[in-house]
């Protein structure tokens, strides 16, 4: 069957840029008049995805159209920031826009939801549209619930990994053993990578760390770092920090070390849904595009951690430690008790005054951190031929105790831009314990959604801090734990929350 | 755990509306400033989800923030079409913006996704977000995507189309027969329902026929419809139609007999997925809320239909009678031939002058779909009683035949706002063969595509008309379809897509 004639291509007028100012967090928006010529000539109608290029570059984009003159000219189209940014465009630059291309990669999510497995290819091919942000909410949802209501096998997860690492940058290293610390999740507080990182490079391994912003939590370590120090290094700037001072903790997406994982972040994140297929893939492609050699990974159980049995997180431990030599990465799974949350703050400010107080060796530092960093840190030293076996913990705690480890972070953090003061709250309220006794049990999913309706991560100085631990006798009205906000609206929320969740710390008389 | 304060609410100021005639589609959009107090009390972030109220009612809506003067005062916050309709507001009118409710019925989803099954409870209480508008994209497609990846069961389908049904109108008729019918679709161009509701309201039963648009297909029944007649009859308006004519060929959208299906197709026609279990609560919800006794569903077989085989045909028209006998709903199910479309045109208009031909006794009348419309219409007025067993096509096609349904459908228009002439294309293209031969297939899948590249539904005249059947013996250089588009940039990606997509239409030496 051949087409009678080849037509020639559509012509395709352009309209002049016109920048809005108008902030749709990642979403690229486009805003053209319902009376344009080029919306009636492509036939393009609200919220259609448009392929919009100029000179430099292309980007999918939501149409909005607008009635009248109030906003846009006749030949004018309005852009978003994202949209903005990501053509590099300048106010009154020609601008094409079209339908965008067929989107084949849909077929294999299709193929996925009816329970087919899919092979390397497919996931490049998907992968590589994510990327390129061809996939809307709905097909990166529909592929995300895919890969969850039938799981990930360990061919896929593999496959997925590689076509994470492929679609990024890769970063190399001088040095033969490079190590990285992963933890799975799950335990509110639970923020020992800027300790680990500080102990390791001051024993002078290599420890380019990268960390993730909250999927599901209060708080990932790169929203509690932030509060300390910059985090959102480019490749340059992540490689010189490493190479004056051996260490970084830096942000993940800004280095582009996985941008898929990005983009699947924010949708697991409105869901919800963080499974074990997706969590493997966003972990291992990140450490194996940093450049890593050897991981140790820190998978906390307990009845309401992420992983709530020995099984689940041994399983978790093998899966893991079989992709991972897959690509050459040797990973070493330690698991660590998830029963409480770790620490006293819950949120990325009140996280950050704990690390802090363990560095400093401050009288009240939390104590359960400092000895999780250690064992950590420990762990990673072993593996990286700087203590012997079973010595790592020991050399960690001294290499706290004599002040290393915190003059190693504070250089860590003047070459990222300079060591800052978290911000504190202005909204501080107690919930307090409704009869005396002793605490038994301590719910972290109740806890990690009180931190989030009070503000956290978004508002930086939100969250938690948590003032009893399991097992601690307490008194008829003393306070369990405050709440901090930033705003009175959030704070609002959170009591709301607080009076009808019930026990989130268990009393027993 | 006890709140030691009660917190006065926070104070909640509000803001001025101002229209800002912007098409969003089905989404509710708000625009603040960046640095408006509401934003900030509230900490408040670009696309996040906000609920917005105002005396009268309220609507969840996306924000957007714009920085500067240049669109919007400080206390200003700017509507798009669908929050300022959905919401009923005047200019100027207060508005108050805040953190929507916790989505509790997203705990369902998350179960369902994990492979639990959900109660009526749960299904409840989803179907009720989702009619509020509560649900994002990311949500809906999670939601269909679990229900698609582990079908729905016998329980759930019955379950979630009680709910379905629960969320909007219900209409009552005085009589003790009131029929329907249904096409499961997945056949291009099978657009008997005009023809049958005609057929069957000539003969004095009672027919109330609401139809969907398009899900995944070039056309539905009210797309077609709708270049004859007004198809958006409010329920007052249905209903004196009907009791005028005996029948209506509404669109079902717009009496909001099952609001929730609306949103589950636009989801789904994003997707490209339409499953059994959201196919039948879908059929069946809106069937048992346009007060049906009675519905005969047509279910086209074919190697590219929906339905490809007996088993699978048999099986469904199992599921879906079970389920409308747990509804009082007798559902009498009929296989049809799906190896080919029905009649020539495939789109809103060109399926229209189908009907029209058939309906006038036109000489070039597509025979298939005069017969199929017959055997349809045939079977309701069997089970309507206006009909021996085995009599009812012959009675329809005498009706046919005679007049009286043309006289019927023309009444039925005038009725519903008047007859009009369907639209036809600007830009009209043959595809013909490549070589002579005897058509041997025909690809139901790549038709309905290559006419939806071409514009079809939402450019009404726009799809294909088919110049061969199956079967046929044609030349090298013959037309065996030709395409219609309305913009020559449709034209022109059908035309791509047809010379990539390999044989439409296979012809055999």
């Amino acid at each position: 069957m051949t087409a009678l004639l080849s037509l020639p291509g559509p012509e395709q007028p352009t309209l002049r840029a016109r920048r809005l100012l108008l902030h749709t967090q990642h979403q690229p928006v486009v805003v053209m008049r319902t009376d344009c010529h080029v919306c009636r000539a492509e036939g393009l109608s609200a919220r259609a995805q448009v392929l919009v290029t100029n000179g430099k570059g292309q980007v999918q984009a939501t149409l909005f159209q607008v009635d009248g003159d109030a906003f846009l000219g006749h030949d004018e189209v309005g852009l978003s920031e994202t949209a903005w940014s990501l053509l590099g465009v300048a106010e009154g630059d020609a601008i094409r826009v079209t339908h965008p291309p067929a989107l084949d990669s849909l077929a294999s999510v299709r193929r996925r939801i009816y329970g087919h497995r899919l092979d390397a290819h497919a996931f490049s091919a998907i992968v590589g549209d994510v990327v390129a942000g061809r996939y809307t909410d709905v097909h990166l949802a529909a592929f995300l619930t895919a890969s969850a209501a039938l799981p990930l096998d360990e061919d896929e997860t593999a496959d997925l990994t590689g076509a994470m690492i492929a679609v990024g940058d890769r970063m190399e290293w001088d040095a033969s053993v490079v190590v990285d610390k992963h933890c799975v999740g799950g335990l509110p507080g639970n923020r020992t990578t800027p300790i680990v990182v500080a102990i390791v490079a001051a024993n002078g391994l290599v420890m380019p760390k990268t960390s993730s912003r909250a999927i599901t939590s209060p708080a990932g370590t790169a929203d509690t770092m932030e509060t300390l120090a910059p985090v959102d290094l480019d490749l340059a700037a992540l490689k010189r920090v490493v190479e004056a001072e051996g260490g970084c903790i830096a942000w993940g997406g800004a280095v582009h070390l996985s941008p898929a994982d990005d983009i699947f972040v924010r949708v697991e994140r409105e869901l919800d849904v963080d499974t074990e297929g997706q969590l493997i893939a966003s972990v291992l492609s990140k450490k194996i595009s940093a450049g890593s050699t050897h991981v140790v990974i820190d998978i906390p159980v307990g009845p309401t951690a992420k992983v709530r049995g020995e099984d689940a997180a041994t399983y978790l431990a093998a899966r893991m430690s079989a992709v991972a030599s897959r690509f050459g990465l040797s990973a070493t799974c330690v698991q660590t008790d998830g029963s409480q949350p770790v620490g006293r703050g819950i949120g990325p400010a009140l996280e950050a005054f704990d690390v802090l107080a363990v560095l400093q060796n401050a009288p009240d530092a939390p104590d359960d951190l400092r000895r999780r960093a250690a064992m950590l840190a420990g762990a990673a030293l072993e593996i990286g031929g700087k203590a012997g076996k079973g010595d790592g913990p020991a050399l960690a705690l001294s290499t706290l105790a004599d002040g290393r480890a915190w003059r190693k972070f504070e250089a860590i953090c003047a070459a990222q831009g300079g060591l800052r003061t978290p911000p504190s709250a202005s909204h501080v309220h107690p919930l307090v314990a409704s009869r005396a006794g002793r605490v038994v049990h301590v719910n972290n999913r109740k806890l990690a959604r009180l931190a989030k309706l009070a503000g956290a991560p978004d508002a930086k100085a939100a969250g938690i801090h948590m003032e009893v631990r399991l097992g601690d006798e307490i008194d008829r009205g003393q306070p369990l734990l405050h709440i901090h906000a930033e705003t009175p609206g959030e704070l609002a929320y959170a009591l709301d929350y607080a009076a009808q969740a019930g026990d989130m710390i268990e009393v027993e008389p």
